[in-house]
């Protein structure tokens, strides 16, 4: 996209906080910025200047003026052109992070606006990247930001995902497609903390695979060494083959998804661990029971549901799901065991989250240790201004 | 200790939370214990049987008529005795997580309260342990856990550090000792993260190294290759070994202890690292405002503060200290550098210390990505209800 050499002006609100947008808070509220009739007007992703209530320039902004997040902040350099080499400055500089980070190119490269890059989320997969552009300036930018992305890290194949919710309320379409190369035949290969995982990233979730759990899944490793291991909402086996590779004596990966528990399969396979591995498809709760009736037991648990409240309406359904499945998982946990419990729900606070697992443990009977609280990992950076929504919470106790 | 076999009774109040006591809550305040004169009467570290308010036993506890905690709960098995084998079980319990951690026998042991043994401390280095009884009971047991640490662990020297602060307020001495064997003639060498640190036993801080932090160094050292670190308040080197071992360019330690710096600096000749290690001793605040005028510049910047507000009245001013940390160390940080900030205060919580961070942060007039954030290592287990209390956070910004 180029933009205007002139581009429009937006002007915040008297009293409006200019100063934590100049010390990097991204965001504008609508309620903070003079809506007239020609902001009203801009399309939505419109690069602007933003200025302060004197007029003086806060910096680059695209702005949407049907949401709550009227602008978002790209650069404090209001001059600044965005262009391929402003994508590949940003791009660069992400990338020097991952690269000190993990030893092998897959990844989160992008993860929106503590990146500098809002609403823009990117995974890589060695020579594959997948991009989400979820926010109207991105999708408008997509030849730069495909360009620069193939220039800094070399990949050959440029995936675009357009499953992201935000996407609607940014007045985007929901199709998916291929920006550079071609779309993969067959499930990547990924390796993380000593196993193979298998992402499918035209028809999985999301983009085939999570990254954020990778320092949970290895802290599970190191607990693994012999154990029998009950990976509940599996996915694609993200802690059952974490446990394989730090050599569990087994692992049962449980989720509704057929699809994931065959690419969980794969992954076992990949990992030379199929021996000691097996899966069962179903409702999570409806397995926790059943297992329970059958008397089985395992050392190490860990349940990573979906996201049970996801905003704040659902809060208090949501810690009531979390309280159940530490009530249902705790019973399989052998004396001395471990369970891990993970939250992936915004609304749900560390202090809530875990409060809940509190009560689902003790009304099953059990008292426990708290061992190690995770978060995601840090290519999933946040921005200090709005890491109380850090979404990721992973607790891990000993029964 | 041997408990006569008709221990004294103490009795909760009514609409006391017995059902906490029954799931893990481990004391007992004063304000919810009938203290007839006959419990006011009983000696320090007494073990008596813990009724509920219809006479029924919760369990055995230890209780000190004198302290706001006046019961720990020691068994919910009120019949059991406290003898060298029931020691022996939960020594083993705790053994058997750290071995699953850890591959050399360096770790906290013992974590009081959540390792079932209330205000009891046991850090191990190799053949020796390091006990600390910060609760009478414990010190009038101490050659039963002692024996059973011994039988457990097979260590052949067994220390006593009496110079945790709530031994005052137990009655109990501050006279430290030798349990078993002999006290090491020279610093102990303690391997940790690839790096080998120094461990002074008895003329150290506490018991001469923090396991603590260990996570939290390994996070660093992964950032640090090819990086120049700088360690304010360094104690024997803990960020700065292991950055070292990461592959850092250089290192610079700074404390106030001129002991402590003697054991960084052997720390790092025991790593083979000392042509790229080098220390200041000074007031950490004085030689951050130095560097600054001295254009010095790091690519990681770590501080490790004493607490600032190791209790609530002094809560306002450890924040503004913790704030001031951050806005003298940030300046230090090249672009794309990382910054690391830690409190082991218990009054700070997660959510004001970041805070505090965030401004200092700001009021250097950088901006920062928070890429992680952690905790003490596993070895330092909380108990889910207390979990609020954990004392240690760092968290880690890229600038």
């Amino acid at each position: 996209m180029t933009h205007p050499s002139d581009p429009p002006r937006v002007r915040l609100k008297p009293k409006s906080d200019a100063r934590g947008l100049r010390h990097g808070f991204p965001w504008v509220y609508a309620s903070d910025l003079v809506t007239d009739r020609r902001t009203r007007a801009l399309l939505p992703g419109t690069l602007a200047v933003l200025e302060d209530e004197t007029r003086a320039p806060l910096g680059l902004v695209a702005v949407n003026p049907g949401s709550k997040i009227i602008c978002r902040m790209l650069d404090q350099d209001p001059a600044t052109t965005v262009d391929q080499a402003w994508f590949a400055q940003r791009i660069a500089r992400a990338q020097e992070l991952r690269a000190r980070l993990f030893p092998d190119p897959y990844y989160r490269l992008i993860h929106a606006e503590a990146d500098g890059l809002p609403g823009v989320v990117i995974d890589r997969f060695g020579d594959t990247c997948v991009v989400q552009p979820n926010a109207a300036w991105a999708e408008a930018c997509l030849p730069d930001l495909t360009a620069a992305l193939i220039a800094v890290t070399g990949v050959s194949h440029v995936l675009k995902n357009a499953g992201g919710r935000t996407r609607a309320l940014e007045g985007l379409d929901d199709v998916s497609g291929i920006l550079n190369g071609a779309a993969p035949t067959a499930p990547l290969a990924v390796p993380m903390n000593g196993a193979t995982y298998l992402a499918d990233l035209t028809g999985g979730q999301k983009t085939g695979l999570f990254y954020d759990q990778r320092p949970n899944h290895a802290f599970v490793a190191r607990l693994s060494e012999g154990a029998r291991v009950l990976d509940v909402f599996s996915h694609v086996g993200g802690f059952a083959l974490a446990a394989l590779a730090g050599g569990a004596a087994s692992a049962l990966a449980v989720d509704g998804s057929a699809p994931a528990l065959a690419l969980a399969e794969q992954g076992a396979q990949a990992s030379g661990a199929a021996d000691r591995f097996a899966t069962r498809q179903g409702d999570a709760f409806a397995v926790l029971g059943a297992l329970r009736e059958e008397g089985a037991v395992f050392d190490v648990v860990i349940c990573d549901p979906p996201a049970f409240a996801p905003a704040k309406p659902a809060l208090d359904a949501g810690l009531r799901a979390y309280e159940r499945v530490a009530r249902l998982a705790a019973p399989l946990v052998a004396p001395g065991g471990y369970l891990g419990l993970c939250s992936c729900s915004h609304a749900a606070d560390l202090a809530r989250f875990r409060a809940a697992c509190n009560r689902g443990i003790g009304r099953a009977g059990r008292s426990a240790q708290l061992l190690h609280t995770g978060f995601a990992g840090a290519d999933h950076p946040q921005l200090p201004q709005l890491a109380e929504s850090g979404y990721l919470k992973a607790l891990f106790y000993r029964l």
